[in-house]
């Protein structure tokens, strides 16, 4: 099966099994976990599910811990976007906007609840991945304080945002490399090897996802683009800028409150007059390199995680 | 050590752990979380600890999983407070009254990430004990779902509203128990046996609470009482009074939103004309008779968790 295929058998798999969990329960609960799981790229259970069968293990025994990453994930998700104001998600509403907080608050608790309780049907290694899951929880509490905590704090480093984005986002996604590592009984050094694999794939994702909102549309990523810029949230990007010149950068933000295309434009001639786009790419290239570093030191089938790689550096949305 | 001596060293036990937990992490989460966790009845793990006792289990074994048990059930009561608007909470601000929703909303997650943590520690019984522990945060969610849901809706029966605390307050209270007989070695049946008995605990001490909030004043309660009343959230006694007037409730309930004493008043007076008062209070001393009843079954030392039973009888907040 060529790459692009097994991408797509692993998403239909996981999708699948999405579409069962939680049948029955209130609605309150079920109606908007379902609304919100009907979209996703799945980038951190395929992913799982990628690094276990590079591993020589059996992809299938994956399935039920990669279903409950995509839940803790999605549950980060719905929460962070009541705190962001976010009004789409995935090309739909968020439950916030559709319903209200309160349900928002619920059904995110909900989406985790599901996730724990996934764990319980874990066969192998059950008893390390429920540790590595519980912990990888408080880290991502954790990122989310500090990108709370930036959001009033115009002096973050590019090394405190680092710190930030790989609790946030960095360590789900080095969960799922490392958790396909341990369902594939590799060792505790490759377990780790996978996990900083998967933790450098994260930070790339993620500065990236920071510059497709500058230069994607709101459309084609499914997501409302407005709220991150507005409220002030610290990127790599915008950490670049304010090192160049920080009340700009307030002006601009104060500008595109009234009038947000017009403080975008003069915030989008700033980063290229100052370079800060290119600056940017090449620095996702670096990590990813980094990331295929660590691929060539473990004995594994690489050429997947490559392409794995690979696709997070295309991708366009 | 008589029972007083004796729950007063589980209570302080809990409360020198609880001190130290999350010594070190974002200020976001830690502050609040330590805020709101500096009270607390602990009526939870000091039955866990209580149940392991008379088990003839050790009760230091409970410990790490009693303290992860107060952490679960203290994240329900960040997260509800926000939904339920509520101001004041163990005589102290609530978190998102005291910060706001999204610091509230994170440090609810953050509470609930260190109750997982505190799992990955337990030495007996792990696998078993997580199981539980996953199991009986869904059932949370669920019946905070429900208590949501019953907000909009007037022809609530009883029975559904005693599967509502059963989920939303039996459980953690059933949950805490049971893992006492875990710990002590017990057989399933004497686990299901004692889970039973907690859960009749909770149901008591849910439905003593609402009576509570109508007899008692905010001040001995240390939380503000307000807000059940006037969100039209089902109790006993409201359903009760529902029963027999329902619109007469919806008017006290319109006179309460201008003028809180006299909307209070005048539902206080229909309850005791009606005996919905007395009928409550007895309704409470049935269920924790059940509760002893299930004691009388089991081979246990039971004075001590009688007393228990009682103490929840006798509270006056």
């Amino acid at each position: 099966m060529d790459f692009s295929n097994l991408v797509d058998s692993y998403k239909n798999i996981i999708n699948s099994k999405l579409k069962s969990i939680y049948p029955e329960g209130p609605d309150l609960i079920k109606l908007p976990i379902h609304h919100i799981l009907s979209g996703g790229k799945r980038f951190r259970p395929i992913l799982c599910m990628l690094t276990t069968d590079v591993c020589k293990g059996n992809s299938k025994d994956a399935i039920d811990i990669a279903v409950a990453i995509e839940l803790l994930h999605t549950f980060t998700l719905i929460h962070d976007d009541i705190m962001d104001k976010d009004v789409m998600r995935h090309g739909k509403k968020t439950i916030h906007n559709k319903w209200d907080d309160s349900v928002a608050i619920l059904s995110g608790d909900g989406m985790l609840a599901i996730a724990l309780s996934e764990l319980n049907k874990v066969q192998k290694h059950k008893s390390l991945i429920i540790d590595r899951f519980h912990s990888s929880l408080i880290e991502v509490c954790e990122g989310q304080a500090l990108d709370l905590a930036f959001q009033n704090n115009n002096d973050v480093s590019i090394e405190e945002y680092i710190e930030m984005i790989d609790k946030k986002t960095g360590n789900i996604i080095g969960l799922s490399s490392e958790i396909g590592a341990i369902v594939a009984d590799r060792d505790s050094s490759d377990q780790n090897q996978l996990k900083r694999y998967g933790q450098l794939l994260g930070r790339a994702f993620q500065i990236q996802d920071d510059l497709l909102e500058i230069l994607s549309d709101s459309k084609k990523m499914g997501k409302s683009l407005k709220s991150d810029f507005l409220l002030n949230k610290k990127t790599f990007i915008s950490i670049k800028a304010r090192k160049i010149h920080s009340s700009y950068i307030d002006d601009v933000i104060n500008i595109a409150e009234n009038d947000y295309t017009k403080g975008m434009d003069l915030y989008k001639s700033f980063l290229n007059s100052n370079n800060i786009i290119n600056e940017t790419k090449n620095y996702i290239i670096n990590i990813l390199k980094q990331a295929d570093d660590i691929l060539d030191q473990i004995n594994i089938d690489k050429e997947i995680l490559y392409k794995y790689t690979n696709m997070i550096l295309k991708r366009k949305f």
